[in-house]
């Protein structure tokens, strides 16, 4: 029972037949110059309706520090929610390429940025305070927290930000679980309400190895691409990460893919919100569960079988944090869960609670 | 006919067997701390013949980056050779993580750093200067102009860096050349020889995606670790290129691919040798062949389907230089490489040959 | 009636006559290599009554950022109060030549970070966290707000750093005023309570511009000086700051102008306390008070020719900000200030008191 | 008898005097917002005669690279005389702020970049290059070799630099001496011949500590400020550097100055080019006088008490390399040189050159 995260799952069937299936016996031209990355590319757009600038790198990280690199200026500041993965998770990627860009973490329940909170801040950063200015906000979409914003919140913040001078960066490591929770276009999710530049990752979601970096402004490209050459995200045998994407977005095998894995987290939401043993304190939108339960029930959770993470409390808002003795632990579901690990999992708890029935 | 790099090939047999075989349906632990992940690094100790440390990164550039990013200090110099990959090729990356760390170019024929350049440079930068401090020397092993050092070579200029308390970090980009070509143990050409770090390769030599940075002083390795979760090269499905890597050393396999494109450069230099419309101007030890040809043959050749790249006249010496009218192109072989096509080209460049006879 | 800073002012007389009185006719070696410098620097460390290295540079602000700059490493965390004017006056310039080394703020009441607010910060920073390893804390002595370390408290924070593998940096821009206050000897408060590094000012208490950065750690002082030349903080004509420097000592003249600071700002904090207007929150322990007063009273105050600022609020900690149309308010005082000074601010309160004793 | 370096000197009469007349009993506001600092400001706008923006800083080096950290661009290049200060004697501080910014060094004789090799790096460069991007163009007036650009020249190089969408710097370490060697106004010789950003240095030329960016494009300013503000630079007591330069410009004393010191250079370099034992070769525009001799001359002049420095040969044109046993010396001249110091030096030469004849 596996649901420790989504990155420990293989590739999907339609993924790993196409790496299996590229002709080696013919050259392909290196670095991203060949014809089946072109053809990638332009399925991605095809699929966001626009026209869009797009480079592979190797890992969502990557695509989200590039990012931050590119919308960096010297004394600004970069502000995300507080539990977000370019703050917390990066060891400080998204200031090492540019210094003294600082992260600004901002406070907001379950995951999410609220319009409050972002107005906030740049009332506290007044134009020439010696703090540092505000020049970029992050959206995690689906959120480190499961949720997801909806348009109109995106639309909403993005706007603030534009308004204050910013740029607005999407961590789309989760993207497809989003946009099969809320049955919108990508278009609308993203550029439509106002984002700039986009993390777009697939490798969660049933890809080996296939992140992109997709800029909705053009002006924006040229320092990316620079920025991966420095760093060496520029894949010189890119073809293989574009067939990935090939059979990733082919008729949308990606939201199938992200559709599943969030019914299994409504199932397994379903089940946990019917336990005595642990308290559901959000609902899921997209492929992860968080529950509070006791540091009792993790570790014998964890004797059986499951294989999950507790949540650093660090990244929760005040009354998020579980009460001491209690942890907040997630269950990750991805295209690979099926209904048994769920049913498997709410199982185990089941009997936990029958065993201390029994005891009481 | 293709000859303009070994990045164009796809993978060996072994290596897409390889991954093809991975069971996707059982999971695995994310982010490097797999059992195959931990198998491939152990395998790499092995023939290496010594404890490494090692951690996979996407790319070769990503691998010396961050190796020289470890090695920087303030106000300090990386010297390589004035046509290396680090030095002209990325951007600055060398650069880029450690700001004001400089690429120092040292000169050499055949793209090798001789003795008395070394020397020479560390005359030149005492102690106290207002230049910068020599802090790290850089070797590429195959170099970029199809040669390699020899173990007594590195050891020679291993020696100098160190004394002048200097760490030495070997690009091995194209290390399975290297190796294959002398016979040695990699074990010689590296630590014994004083290497301190190493970017070794696999991707150029039959792999999709997969290059390795080895430590073999372990006080280094922290900080690599660090910059690895820094600039987004950690792959969080890492059996992927661990399986890769198996499949590359496995009974040698590395060795055979490379043994096979160094026995194709050779050979196409031998029939280059007896051609009058190109000069050899010296002999590839590994799978690069470098010849002076008039840009009209260039053309010419390229017409008639030969693809190949000339070489950038600024990273040459200046009697390396080719005349006015002149270039010096570069034919890459590779594991893929075929009798037939190194045939096809030199009876290209002999029916070049006849036209002008005829013309004459 | 001047409180805004102790910056305002110009030099004391003797700091004066000083520089007045070099031999201009007379050249100098330059970049600090003259003789008025090693002797300034002798003075120095004979006060601190040990060997120090030390260089001069320009700004307070420069001696901090470089003292920073030196501690950094690759994903490291620098400890400092959350309202330290490291933290929040330099526009991030800690982290401006050591990419990604980010400032960390703890908590504290009065201007000091607590023993358990240490202990706390480096519980939720293990190692291996994602966050950011902890590599050095700083210490500002005289505090933000007034307040100073004791030597026990230096000594039993700095204890926790080094025993945590971090370095230890005091930030002295106001250190004549914290020695002052207690009566301590320079060396207890600095080197033999643990301190690593130190930004010692002189400017703030009657110079024109003289601050250095002093090393009790030999090892640490070669990347200073180069951090110092990278960043333009070699002045030519250094024998100006050392004669400042030498008047500044002779004779322990700085302990009489901070003394005279501290005791007028005692004799404000006496008036303050006894006025039913202004609420004295902590007892100043060197040359600034605060005070939280009515926004009204600010601007009465300010429209009378009372020179002061108001504090800002998001470097406090939360029972120490003011309540909706309250400030606080900082009244600095100096070597220059006088009793009339004083006794003038304090009728301006007591008018105000008068004035809405009748309204009332 | 001192020919070391001009910045070996005091203050002249007048700048010494200004700084010990400020009324220190009056207070001030810090940091750049007193009055007297408008003023000076104010003053050097009238002397340039535009609207400019103006900050002060601590040193020459410090306006280099700040200017430098503005122009940058990520995979930048910097392109400056191979002997140019931002390029060999900062240590790196041009690309210290701006990571992987790289200095880039051109070649020309007696100090100038020529048309010839501007454009000859801009076509080594284009654009996609994986080596670098120009971005910035810097020329130091005078050079360090004691030529000076002619308003002609400075206006090619520019136009030809903004022409490759690169921004112009002017290091005016010596501007002082380049305005009295050319009878022309600053205006033609800075932004009406296309100079954007400006290194203006009065330290050199008889102030203590007087040095200011000037911006001729408003829009480069705020982050040239912001930079400031990052590095330590803001000098707390401004005034005393506004007094200086106050004090500088009034009646043209700096060109007096610097008038005073070409004169003397001249001096020297008629008297020097009449000796057979020394080779002028070229001619000084400002105060800077170069000639070869033997370095038993070398040695036997130090000895007998001349004071100045030989010039590093890797900063040279090969053909203005000395041969082996020779030196480039190098002899600075400053307001404080008098016709003595120069009569003294040159017969301590015509000395040399008596006892040869005799043991000849």
């Amino acid at each position: 029972m596996y649901f420790a995260s989504d990155n420990w799952t293989g590739a999907s069937d339609p993924v790993a037949a196409a790496v299996a299936g590229i002709d080696r016996s013919v050259p392909a031209a290196a670095y991203g110059t060949d014809d089946l990355t072109a053809e990638a590319i332009a399925a991605l757009g095809a699929r966001f309706e626009t026209d869009i600038e797009c480079a592979f790198v190797a890992t969502g990280t990557a695509a989200n520090i590039l990012s931050a690199a590119v919308m960096a200026r010297p004394g600004g500041l970069y502000l995300t929610h507080r539990g977000a993965h370019v703050a917390v998770d990066e060891l400080g990627g998204a200031e090492a390429l540019a210094p003294g860009f600082r992260t600004y973490r901002l406070d907001g329940p379950n995951g999410k940025i609220t319009e409050q909170a972002l107005r906030h801040a740049l009332d506290e950063l007044p134009d020439g305070n010696r703090f540092g200015r505000p020049v970029a906000l992050s959206l995690t979409q689906a959120t480190e927290l499961g949720t997801v914003y909806s348009v109109e919140e995106v639309s909403t913040l993005a706007a603030i930000a534009h308004e204050a001078g910013m740029l607005v960066h999407m961590d789309g490591a989760r993207f497809a679980n989003a946009v099969a929770a809320q049955g919108c276009s990508p278009a609308e999710l993203t550029w439509r309400a106002g984002v700039d530049l986009m993390s777009f990752g697939a490798t969660k979601n049933g890809c080996w190895c296939a992140e992109a970096m997709i800029s909705f402004r053009p002006d924006l490209f040229r320092d990316l691409q620079i920025f991966r050459i420095r760093t060496g995200q520029v894949l010189s045998k890119s073809r293989f990460v574009a067939t990935q994407l090939l059979a990733y977005l082919k008729d949308d095998h990606w939201l199938d893919l992200a559709g599943h894995a969030n019914s299994m987290a409504a199932r397994l939401a379903d089940g946990l919100a019917e336990s005595n043993l642990v308290s559901l304190d959000w609902r899921p939108d997209g492929n992860e569960v968080f529950v509070t339960m006791s540091d009792e029930l993790v570790a014998s959770l964890t004797e059986r079988g499951a294989v999950f993470h507790t949540w650093p409390v660090g990244d929760l808002m005040p009354d998020e944090k579980p009460a001491r003795g209690f942890s907040l632990a997630r269950f990750v579901t991805s295209f690979a869960t099926t209904n048994e690990d769920v049913d498997g999992l709410l199982s185990l708890i089941a009997e936990s609670e029958t065993s201390m029935q029994k005891a009481g």
